[in-house]
């Protein structure tokens, strides 16, 4: 029983299953293969059913009914008796429970986008509050050049709304109908399908019974999709966990939100962060389960397919905790600018802007590239920092370079000068913030 | 070298990388970044370095080069000299290869959709040649019901056409340009990315430079889309190995799409479905391991960045491979409708039709559904078939049942009594048929 | 909370951490850091916590305690007040729980080592049971020689050995002593290791205190473990399943261990066979998961390693569940003798006997293949089985074909001819199952 | 062709496969199975093929031969006619595939373990280098206790012993003959598996045709053994990746290890480490895909095993590659003693040395761990570091602290008060390294 049961987990399945089901009686009265009295008490007994439900209940009957369908078809003919039975008429579990976890699955996919819209506004907010800060862009975890702090959270905006979108196209993938296909070929009764979809919200009814009874590809998009969300939010953490780490010290987060000591109370961990990039890796483990367990699997039904419920359960359930969390969490971060500022007391940082100062002066790139190289070995060579070097010094290299070099060594310049579509540029990442802000306005 | 050398991998990018260089030469000289004339030089060096690009030459040069990015401007330098550098004006390595692998994606996930189209016809094909054939429908690999083989064949049409709706979904995300970003902060030169997107067909450009230099989500989503192909494809293929082997023996491979031995020319080893089926474990991993490389990486380019390319390049091989076999063994395929029938001489496949009979014969379903188990117990105690017990005996569990009873016992009728949408009825799956030659024609 | 707090899954460590508690206690009154009266306290303030413990209450606790660590010590103070604090001396959670980790763990693969060898136990009863039964060996899913349905079962029996001595060397690393280590540097009170150990039953004590609070490597390899063992029983899944499918037909289940229905009682369902190989892309992922969440983590702790256990216990759950169903199913299964006679009714194989036949009258092996390839083929062409080709026509193709080549044509004569070791010669097989017998004896 | 052949990677296995068919033929003169002075030209014909074997051919053959079985055969056959067709006698590829796959790993495994040797003397080098040195180390990327950084590598040579530890466990099951299982069910010629044993180097035969033929596990094994090892490669990585990183700065590259630009030759990226934290992903996938390939796959040998090897291949060749990089890459770092010294000046990094401090005073640990907590929280108000507060102050918390307490101030002397086994005390450090260069020291 134990093993077989799936009561325990798929009760996550319930007020979708009960939604199913009322439908279903109403359209089962409807074509006339019940009277309108017995769905009228299937209907009611079923209102009971789930006012009834509480997930602490969830343990006391997990010995007792297999899963979620016996559980309300038991609690059911408690309540009304043999007439609960007639729920049954010319369906199957096969195409049941299909269609509860396609009408669950919408749902959460609507929770989790609000949530995601919900973090972007974090993010977004957290960008306004930063207005004006500079920090050293990395690559190789290296600096390399400065960049608005606004900048660099809204590429995760970016990559958040791209997930968006990501889920509102497999929301369409998901919600199809499969009721009517029975076991897997259909039903000779006359069930009225189109009804069932008004009445459940679905778009289209499927056009294959043996497609719509065995094929699970829907949940591994959903999950593909959240690994994908999950990757994101990975980089997002372990961008903050370097920023609260002492040798950086961009960031403090807030004590409701860190985890101190008693012994070390300014010690702040950040433990939200260090679970969401963990956590990653058990939502990608839980995509290749779904694949793995899909794979090589002949048509139809196949009692494989019970497996696919935990994994999705725990990574809605995770997505779900992680993404209420978040937003609040990120709010509630403060910024040290003094650390910021320390960190760009590096004039290789402005090697770039030179090379373009050079370029706008008439000169060739790659010119401009090899000379810039040159003033810098030279500045590494005699320990001054590129600023220190005299005008003459770099009029050795190039008669191009003029007085306002030394303009170039600030870090307000070197973004303001970005010109570029995207660029970190104040001006262009201002108004990305105002776009943002519109576009995630509550409606 | 060996080590961090790409060349020998990703120099699948080089046609997609020349159009970029055309496209960025021919914009550094519509805004003044560099001559008319050497613009008209570095396209045609260009388009001679891509004339005597042979796939072979690739390991001789792959000690030579680092990457992609090195040969063509290698070989670019040969034959134009210095004036070759000038190329790189205002751009860097890490927005341009993430530029070249959405220009060669978006080529790919277009010859793939359309190498999809040719494995739907197959099968559209094989439905069509398949008329009429019954085979005894399966769940938990135990005989269930008669469907139709045709309807057994479309349901993977159904499922290939989500996947090739995903991979048009997904193209929308990878068609992004993200020239202009340079480094990571975006460029001071006044570049152009309009003419760019227009020149390289994108349909977007990137809002940020950080996001579209270190963002390889574009590469996962597609991974996945292409995993849950193969994980049709290793169902699809399990179905056919089945099919071949002795004991169902519903279909004979031809010869050239077949393994035989010369001791054993009659053996026909399905090979094909075999690899098919393996391979899908070999993309799912390669989805595994673009997520993994993602995970936890600090914002902007890392050079662990560079392990997107050689599981991507694979899957996109595989892929093509597998779909340009798949259609002509599928068309090569012959049935064996002797051996269907022999399969459906087992009275139980009615057993659902007999409960639907009583059903509409007024009874209610769950009553109708416990009479006929009692009906088939009594069948198996009496070890005769179902058709063979005498209608009285019928008449003592309900006296719903008349001589057309024994009309049911017939996969033809059977499969005629479905009705419901997506279900195997021949008319409803003669009509998708013919509705899926008609969305599947070649333009 | 919801988020960050453990507390739900960490459970099964409870007598693991008692167990660990109390050897502590008793260490520091040895050592004088706590006095004897105290430890006694603790020790027995243990054994009422560990007593009152039901899996029941753990529901009950899930929000009031963060982890198992605190609701120990939280009972504990509830009970003994105050002294309760001192168990902590000079240890840290990151320490502590590792160690129980690793007593957990450590019982873990003694449990399940005892339940691979009920299971093996459980073949060699069902190989005995199939003694003398042959069915056609399949390569290919296609019929290839004949073997002892004894010989394929004992296959699972050398497999899951395989696994069970991974599991034996896996324990070796499980079983070393990481607490003195505290937080990350080791202590510097006078903590004794050596008694810990030896009360704990370790082997080995930690040579680094970094490498013992941060490596997880230990539950990895005790997963990947599992997953090969996953990995065997899908394919013994798969096995039964294909057996118990009707055109296959060689296996019956009992009905205690399919899950039939009121419609069709004759339809036995392979459910457990099912689930498992269902399963094992379960426990694939769960491996996935604790590769990718120690990926690129810096030394020493980091809290993405509470995500180590959620995989871990489901694995170590569903792996017992697995283990105990399935010796009781596969003991339960009868044989079709009549089915596997039946499809041994294909006189090709015997192909390779007969190759064998001519090499031992002395023809080269590559003539007899050859020479037998073409027989064959005239079987073929003729539409005549092999054994009803005369003699003379078998002189045709090689004088050194007798009239004892009709012998050949018997699948017990087949199996009786092989030689090698491993072979399925029946004789050998019959002293395997003794072998196993023996090895697998009760003690 | 494209689809099935192998040969383009399965030709690795060459000298292997060359191996196995000298012994091989060796062995069927023996028996008497082919004459003595045939066995000879075939030995010769061998040695021939391999001799003129070069990699670089292996692009030539690619699509004459279907796999290296076949090249093998063809260019034997060139050499010595049609005798080279006895080499076949009583084997099929079956087995042949798998012992030569078996061979070729056992040869990686030698090779891979010395490396990870060399790696851990390389480590052991550095440990050695950085005597003295003390850096801050870190749980959740926070600082938290003073640690010898040779301590700090220590913990990778212990990591690495773990793995070449599994990887000689694994050998065990790797080393075991197959030939003589012929196509799956065993032989009926006289083939001495024994002298095979013994020419191959061999410890075991199979006792099972079917599972020598059709079980991979010993691949998987294999994998996941090297996925830990990756999974800790990747950790090393990322602490260099950190230490490298302008805000730590404790470490140097030498410019043979890392990548600079023309335009900052100061900027040294870290891209070999991180090039190895990015292919710990492809590894993992690597192994996903072995144990995905094998599931649900009835026995005996299936095709879908040819695709065991190309993630075997190229695990190996990465790790081959990482291994003979990654000892030199260690060798050549430097170290920033100054920057390391830096990072020690906070107070609060002998938070826990002070509570130790009150304890062998005799306070117990809770009142200790709870004291000093106040006496940090005072330093945090009054904005003073631990060591400015005045004795009096500290009298003020307890009456414990004397003037002692400002030598804890001071990170050599935290290490050296450590005292457990396995901690970051010098002295037990010192015989760390020793006991490593003895027991890593070249034969």
């Amino acid at each position: 029983k134990d093993f077989s049961y799936s009561f325990a987990t798929d009760s996550e399945l319930l007020h979708a299953e009960v939604d199913v089901n009322r439908a279903y009686a109403r359209m089962l009265a409807k074509v006339g293969l019940i009277s309108r009295a017995d769905a009228r008490k299937i209907v009611k007994g079923l209102d009971a059913v789930e006012l009834s439900w509480k997930p602490v209940t969830r343990s006391k009957y997990s010995a007792l009914y297999e899963d979620i369908h016996s559980f309300i078809q038991g609690e059911l003919e408690k309540r009304i008796g043999a007439v609960a039975k007639k729920i049954h008429t010319g369906r199957s579990r096969n195409d049941l429970v299909v269609t509860s976890t396609r009408v669950y699955l919408r749902a959460e996919i609507e929770a989790i986008s609000e949530k995601i819209r919900e973090t972007q506004r974090a993010l977004v907010y957290l960008a306004r509050k930063a207005k004006g800060m500079i920090i050293p862009g990395m690559t190789h975890l290296k600096k390399a050049q400065p960049v608005l702090l606004s900048h660099h959270l809204l590429a995760y905006v970016e990559m958040l709304q791209d997930d968006s979108d990501r889920l509102r196209n497999a929301r369409a993938r998901v919600n199809v109908l499969g009721l009517g296909s029975a076991a897997l070929a259909g039903s000779a009764l006359p069930l009225d399908q189109k009804f069932l979809a008004r009445e459940l919200g679905f778009e289209r009814i499927t056009s294959n019974s043996m497609a719509a009874t065995s094929d699970r590809a829907f949940i591994a998009e959903v999950l593909s999709v959240l690994a994908m969300l999950w990757m994101h939010l990975s980089r997002l953490a372990d961008d903050f966990i370097l920023w609260n780490s002492e040798p950086f010290n961009f960031v403090e987060l807030d004590d409701e939100f860190a985890t101190g000591s008693s012994l070390m109370p300014q010690k702040k961990n950040p433990d939200i962060f260090e679970l969401i990039r963990g956590r990653s890796g058990v939502i990608f483990g839980h995509l290749m389960s779904i694949l793995t367990i899909q794979k090589g699997l002949s048509l139809c039904y196949n009692r494989d397919l019970q497996e696919d419920k935990p994994g999705l359960f725990d990574t809605i359930y995770k997505t779900h905790l992680a993404l209420k969390l978040l937003p609040l969490t990120l709010r509630s971060v403060t910024f040290n600018p003094e650390s910021m500022a320390l960190s760009l007391l590096d004039d290789t940082l402005f090697a770039t802007d030179i090379v373009e100062y050079l370029v706008r002066k008439g000169m060739a790139f790659s010119d401009a590239h090899e000379t810039v190289g040159k003033v810098i070995r030279t500045s590494i060579e005699s320990r001054k920092p590129l600023r220190a070097l005299k005008l003459d010094v770099y009029k050795k290299f190039s008669n191009k370079f003029g007085p306002d070099i030394y303009k170039l060594f600030n870090a307000e310049a070197s973004v303001r000068a970005k010109k570029t579509v995207g660029s970190t540029n104040p001006g262009r990442v201002g108004r990305e913030m105002t776009k943002w802000e519109r576009l995630l306005r509550k409606k």
